[in-house]
This record gives C-alpha cells, sequence and structure tokens, in this order.
C-alpha cells in the first residue's frame, strides 16, 4: 500500500507516491494558477493524484490515503482549509472535494506542521518519539510533534514558534509584535544584518562576495565569509547563532523535546550553524551541557518533507 | 470508586479522598520533615492514605489509584522521582515504595503539572479540550494539557513557561537565562517593581500601605494602590500587565489553547488582573480581538489543584 502526498504552494501543486518508509516512488507536479477558484485548484490536485496512479501502473487499491500540506489555516478536523494566504480558499472543504474524485480517506495539515511530521516519520526525526522542526527562511516556522500527534493549536493557528517576541522592546516584526524571533533567527533576518555590516565595513569580504552588490546578498554568504576568516561577518554570524540560541532553548524549556530539527535555507550549513549553536545553548541552558539531552539536527528531507509529510498525515490521525 | 491524591511539599505532605468529580471527601496532612531518608518520607505519605481511607470507613477496594505530585523531576513512565529540590530524592522508587504499603496503581507527576490537571479535570478547565495553567508566584510555573495528556517534556523537566526569555538583554534569572518571563511576571518581580517605585516616590500610597516598611510589600498591595488611584502604583500595574501579556502571547502563538488558566498569589486579583491584560493581548495578537480566541481566566480550585490534580493522574496515564 502506499499513500499520495500532495504539496499544495503558492506556485505549484507537488504530488507523489510515497512508499511507508517515505521513498517516493513517482513525483510530479503542476502550476497552481491561485488565483483560480478554489474547486478547480482541487480538481487538478487530484487530477494530479490520478495521473501519477496510472502512470506507476497503481490502482487506488494500492492506495491507503491522501494527504494534503495546505498554506494558512486548515482544519483537519473539518477537513477544511479556512483560509490560504494569495490562494481564494475561505472555508473549502478540500477533503469532500478530492472525495468527488479519489474515493480514499483525506487528511490535511498546514505546510509546517506536515514539514515536521515528514522529518518525525521518514526523517532525521525518524527514531525519536517527539520532535519539534524549526525552519530558518523567509520567516521562522514551527511545527511540534509529540507522541506522533501534530500540536497544532486548538483553532488550528498554533506552533508559530517564529513569533514567540524574544525581546519585548526589540525590532518590530510584520505581526505586530516587537522581538519576535523571526526578526533575529529568519534566513531573511541574517541577509538583513549581512548587508547592514557590509555597508558600514566597505573593507568587508562580505561585499566581495556580492560584487559590490548587496541585492545579491543571501544567507549562505555571512558563513563563507565567517569561514574565510573575515571579522565583520564573522560578528554578524556570531550574533546570529546567538539569538538562535535564545530561541531555541525557549522551545527545549517548553518542549524538552528529544530532538529539535532545523530547516530552511540557513540550516544548508549544516555543522557551521549546529556546532556553534551547541556551545551558545549549553551557556545558555540551566545546568550546562549535562542538562541538555535534546539533540539538535539539520533536516534531511529538504524540500520534499513536505510531500512526505503530507503522504504520512495518515499516521496522525488513525 | 476514590481516588487518594498526594501532594509532597518541602514542609507538609497533604493527602485527601477525593471523588471522581473532583470533591475533596476527606484531607489530612503531615509534615515533611525534608531531610530525613526519602523511604521514611514515602512511608509517612502511605501512612496518611491509609489513615484517611480508615477514618472515611472505606477499605482499598473503595480506592481506584494513588497519584503523587512532586517538587523537581518525577519520571512518570518509571514512577521515579528523579530529583527533588530540598528533598533527599534521587532517583528514589515512589511507586514501588508506595505499593510495599498500598497495592493499588500509583501515578506521579510535576507539582506544576499535576495542578494543571487538577484545574483541567475539576477546575476553571473543565469545559476545555487544552490548557495552559500559568502560575505567577514565586516564579512563573506552567503546566500544559493537550487533550488530557500532561505535556511535560520528553526528560520531564519541560513546561517551564517562566524560563522562556521575553528580552535577551534583559534581567539576569537565577537559571542563567538573561530576560526570563519569570523576572517580569512572578509575584516576585512584582512585589522587587513595587518596593522599588515606592522607595523612588516617598509620596506614594505604596509606602502608606506598608507603614513605611518595605519588607511588608506583597503582591496585592501595588493593585489596591492602583486602584485607589495612586499613579505611581498604577504604572508597576501597568508595567506588570504589559509583561505579562508578552508572555501570555507567545504561549498563545505556540498552543492557542482552549483556555489559559492563571493562578498562584497575583491571580487572587480576578478581573482586576484578567480585563487589563485581556486588552494588552488584544494589542499585541496577530489579528486583533477576532484572533484571540483563548479564553484566559484565573483558576479555581486554589491551594487544593494539587491534590485534585494529582487525585487525576490516573486519567492521564490510563
Amino acid at each position: 500500500m502506499y499513500n499520495i502526498g500532495i504539496d499544495l504552494g503558492g506556485t505549484n501543486i507537488a504530488a507523489a507516491i510515497v512508499a511507508k518508509d517515505g521513498t517516493i516512488i513517482r513525483k510530479d507536479s503542476t502550476p497552481t494558477l491561485g488565483d483560480r477558484d478554489d474547486k478547480l485548484i482541487i480538481k487538478d490536485m487530484a487530477m494530479l493524484a490520478l495521473k501519477l496512479i496510472k502512470e506507476e501502473g497503481l490502482s487506488l487499491d494500492d492506495i491507503h490515503s491522501i494527504g494534503v500540506g495546505s498554506p494558512g489555516t486548515p482544519d483537519p478536523e473539518k477537513g477544511l482549509i479556512v483560509y490560504a494566504n494569495n490562494l481564494n480558499f475561505k472555508n473549502t472543504p478540500i477533503r469532500d472535494e478530492i472525495r468527488k474524485y479519489i474515493d480514499k480517506p483525506v487528511y490535511i495539515g498546514n505546510d509546517a506542521n506536515v514539514a515536521a511530521l515528514g522529518e518525525y516519520e521518514c526523517g532525521t526525526g525518524v527514531d525519536y518519539k517527539d520532535l519539534v522542526a524549526v525552519t530558518l527562511g523567509t520567516g521562522v516556522g514551527g511545527g511540534i510533534i509529540i507522541d506522533g500527534k501534530i500540536i497544532g493549536g486548538s483553532f488550528n493557528g498554533g506552533a508559530e514558534l517564529g513569533h514567540v517576541s524574544i525581546d519585548f522592546n526589540g525590532i518590530q516584526c510584520n505581526c505586530g509584535r516587537k522581538g519576535c524571533w523571526e526578526q533575529y533567527s529568519s534566513a531573511t533576518a541574517l541577509i538583513r544584518d549581512a548587508k547592514e555590516a557590509a555597508a558600514k565595513n566597505k573593507d568587508s569580504k562580505l561585499n566581495d562576495l556580492v560584487d559590490g552588490d548587496l541585492s545579491k546578498m543571501n544567507a549562505k554568504i555571512p558563513f563563507d565569509a565567517a569561514q574565510a576568516g573575515d571579522k565583520v561577518a564573522g560578528e554578524v554570524i556570531d550574533n546570529y547563532i546567538k539569538h538562535l540560541a535564545v530561541g531555541i532553548v525557549n522551545v527545549i524549556n517548553i518542549f524538552q523535546p528529544e530532538i529539535i530539527v532545523l530547516g530552511g535555507g540557513v540550516s544548508a550549513q549544516g555543522d557551521n550553524l549546529i556546532n556553534p549553536l551547541r556551545k551558545e545553548i549549553i551557556d545558555e541552558i540551566y545546568g550546562g551541557e549535562p542538562a541538555f539531552k535534546t539533540k539538535v539536527q539539520v533536516a534531511k528531507l529538504g524540500n520534499d518533507a513536505g510531500i512526505i509529510g503530507a503522504a504520512m498525515l495518515y499516521r496522525a490521525y488513525e
């Protein structure tokens, strides 16, 4: 038996037939064309799934369930997408709509939670009974899995770890609060700080690595410059990791999970990120190193976490 | 059938026979004498339970289970108290020790989690499927109950909501971190701020209400002075509530629970606390009032939350 995972994005709908161990058997995608009627988008999701099944030479008897990771606020219980940014979804009955075309159990989840479930079931978290996923990308995303269940809030808008304030007088966040963690620990924040440091320090390697054009700054460049010995970049990275540790220790003090999995663009730094981060965490945690029992590792599944997690949604709800 | 709830404190062991609806049928206590051998303390806990059963004219057949709320770090799965502050407990097999005297299922939990469970099963949280309890006392304690289960961390030291940093450059906490929530929102913090404000403003009512002796300051006085129109006390309270809201909105952004229950000394202020707090939360929450779906109310069970929650532990584990 296989499961279908569907990752509904603003640009593309990606779908795959996924084996129980998380192996992607066949994958394809189609443009979302997000300004269309929600029912047409859902029809395309179902058609993409049916196409994959046919191309793989399978029948519906080989499929156990369909899972969908969606942006915005899904209601997994009612099978709705209550609201999705950039899409005309408003209380869209996605479960019933998909079942018009494919009569199988349909599960839905918020994309960040679903990606966390992917890492939990088939990725870095596979050996652990609970996991918190922290995605360091445009913002800071969160996904919390305890004993195989998604902790997504009673009103399906929880796990917003990026909007935990770590400095109540700090940087203004677009959510209205001040000092949200994502203002310090997202890739966006790192790029902002690297640009500012480069602008202030014309002789920093940061400027060479963007050919003097700060609009070319990305989250990798300050790490590269720091490793090449650039002092200004080193300070940017130290500062970034210090603030990342503040938020991670908050997560540990609340959840004390077996593992925290870091995903998103910045996590590509691997040990360059994890090793200094571990030091900062040990400095900050009550009881120091002996009390630091939570593993902190980078995510394994990359962009496939969403599609694999969607396929595994049945495990969180059955 | 009844359950026995035991609240193991540093000074007293309190125990009660508790009905399934949370009614305390009979209650008694005995001094802990915490510097004794751990096995003697546990023997006294069992003897106190047996005494209550006898005095109430019940037999062991009327008792379903025994639950213990303990300070420090219990391991509910293994039935140990791994470590307890002020007591000589170190990997103490409390479950096995109690069962030497009373052959019934024994459940243990951390006292903050157990008090949260009490409010969830029989107090303010009785109509809700998940709850976060925040205790505003000497420190800020946390207890997280989701779908009837205690979220206490994989290593039984989680739910330390008071040690979420809300200001990474802020007030030094005795846990080693800076800006921990309890440095702003505990009764201790409120008393500290009220003392400082009184010392700086000799004409403030705060000084009258302590008869000029700042060591008499408590958490009620600044509320009383503020309500009597004292401007200095009003600023202390406004500041206190503002910071309390920062931490509460953090909890909402993570858990979005159906209800947050405030306990501890400060919660005795009731609506004087809750009404301005709700305003601050609405100011701070993304989406404002329509997005503020979590109820925020004061705890109902007072000091009995621990004993009632202990008696209800079987529900979290059976």
